[in-house]
């Protein structure tokens, strides 16, 4: 199985970058040598996914010090400066701010000790990746163990390779299964506006070798009458308490599908994901983005000049949909998520 | 009410058309002199929709005599020419055949009583047209009654001007509505791949003065669920006996939306598209269309090399979702269809 690298350390020490905007039609990797470089990285999602934007900037912290860690007389400060610029790129990333928070106080703790600043970010930086890549590891164990082993399997969206530190959270029991010798198929909707899924998901299942098919996300349903689907395997951006799940734009769509053809819906995410102080659904904000991106495809008009369009990022799949949620922590249906909380 | 032309005669007796392939960019009208080029823009989609293409085909045929009613030895040969390479150009369409039936019907008619041939068809295209037009206000009539006045109501793909002789199937009530001085609002879902909802839905609403907004076809759901949808109004390629519809990709996506949120779901449709020889929506045969529909878009790949997909032109929503079928020859919930049958 042949993964892609989304990120990883250059021989320079910079970071090396797979540009995910240039996916499916190029593979092209960016070496970035400065702070600047990865916050525009970031700002023009070249790399994306929640956890892979926050191990981008963990690690974008650390070129702060390639210059400036003997220069500056308060050794903290060129990575205070290298923290806020990454923090301004995606303002409303919740991983990327924990990244860059336990980045401070690494380096916070290192100047009190006296360790040597940039081995200690350095270190920090990896450990956020190695987590995030064990977390990967642990979501397609337990999650596999849910999928009938040549199964065909539906998605969304990318949370995969192309979003996390491994191999991925929704997408990581089809490599789990795959390490193991088995040939999951997985039915891909491209996932409008910004067809992440045939952009992206596609282009990282089959390189990995995994079959895949792509559809339009209004197809969807008529797949699971098929009859051929054997469940569905989402990431999520935020969980309520309830069990209710913020996820990409159509999984609610895909959810009501799932249900009205007995196809089980399964929820992937980080065990962080889970928010004990949103009470259900209807408490988590949906960002609404630009017209543009449903009015217009890689700027060529798709409608009519000045038609406006409503363009919420996520959705809202109610927990009554969700047959269990998949975590770090373990797999419990939706109604039970108290059992993994704190 | 500035409606647009999609078909007229032109003023040299050929046929105007508006080249639908150049929306929403460009409002375009070519004038077709030969059976040619009337072929040719039914193959290359300039005109769609099924009642509009049986129409075009209909005119079409009268410009087979333009130069061949004299010269020809057997009066019927230039008419059944024509009959000829108007039929081939879409096989499946049934609107087209039947026009294109009717048309050689009249003409055997007008050569036996000896009639003017050419003023026979072209009286002949004009009635199709009519008839046409005087359905979709029936259409419009009744279906206006199950709209609240000044509604926001929910389409899918176009099912309006542009694809019919008149004020459209789907969107018939909205135009209707409107005359009247009322003033419903429309949801409109892009419907991928083609994007026949902004691409062309869009434009004609707007074009007109009725206030639209665009979605991708996955926030359906969650817009349903904003609770300011008073219902959806879509087309039909064939019902079914028992009440099933097939229709547009997405539009079984739809109904499950709609129904998981209350709101009804009503199919417009010519009494001619009840096919009472498919007994339910399991007997009629989905057309699957080529996979670059899904994969690229305008020629710019979306999806990587050699990605299949799953790419399948209608879907069947099944009877149990949809609150009433409104044909011209009225009202009736999808379990009553024999009702209308005769």
């Amino acid at each position: 199985m042949r993964l892609p690298n989304p990120i990883a350390w250059a021989p320079s020490g910079g970071i090396r970058l797979l540009d995910q905007t240039r996916l499916p039609g190029e593979e092209r990797y960016l070496d970035l040598e400065t702070v600047e470089a990865v916050a525009e990285a970031i700002a023009s999602l070249r790399v994306r996914g929640a956890p892979l934007i926050g191990i981008a900037a963990a690690m974008g912290v650390t070129l702060a010090l390639r210059e400036g860690e003997t220069a500056a007389r308060v050794p903290l400060d060129p990575v205070r400066r290298a923290a806020s610029t990454l923090g301004a790129t995606r303002p409303t990333a919740v991983n990327l701010h924990w990244a860059l928070t336990r980045m401070m106080r690494r380096a916070e703790r290192a100047v009190e000790a006296g360790e040597p600043l940039g081995a200690a970010l350095r270190a920090e930086a990896q450990a956020i990746w190695d987590e995030d890549r064990a977390m990967c590891d642990r979501l397609g164990a337990l999650g596999a163990a849910l999928v009938p082993a040549d199964a065909t399997v539906a998605t969304i969206c990318n949370a995969g390779v192309l979003a996390t530190g491994g191999i991925g959270s929704a997408l990581a029991p089809i490599y789990h299964l795959h390490r193991l010798g088995r040939a999951p198929r997985v039915i891909v909707p491209e996932t409008r506006p910004l067809l992440q899924g045939s952009r992206l998901t596609a282009w990282e299942l089959s390189r990995a070798g995994v079959e895949c098919t792509v559809i339009a996300d209004g197809a969807i349903a008529s797949r699971f009458r098929r009859g051929d689907v054997a469940c569905a395997l989402v990431g999520a951006d935020r969980i309520a308490a309830n069990g209710d799940v913020a996820n990409k734009l159509g999984t609610y769509a895909l959810a009501l599908a799932a249900r009205a053809h007995g196809v089980p819906l399964y929820v992937l995410a980080p065990s962080s994901t889970i928010d004990p102080a949103t009470p259900d659904g209807s408490a988590i904000p949906i960002e609404l983005r630009a017209a543009e991106e449903v009015t217009a495809w890689r700027g060529v008009p798709a409608a009519a000049d000045g038609v406006p369009a409503w363009n919420p990022a996520f959705d809202v799949t109610p927990a009554e949909l969700v047959s269990a949620i998949v975590t770090d922590r373990g797999v419990v249906p939706p109604g039970q998520l108290s059992r993994l909380m704190d």
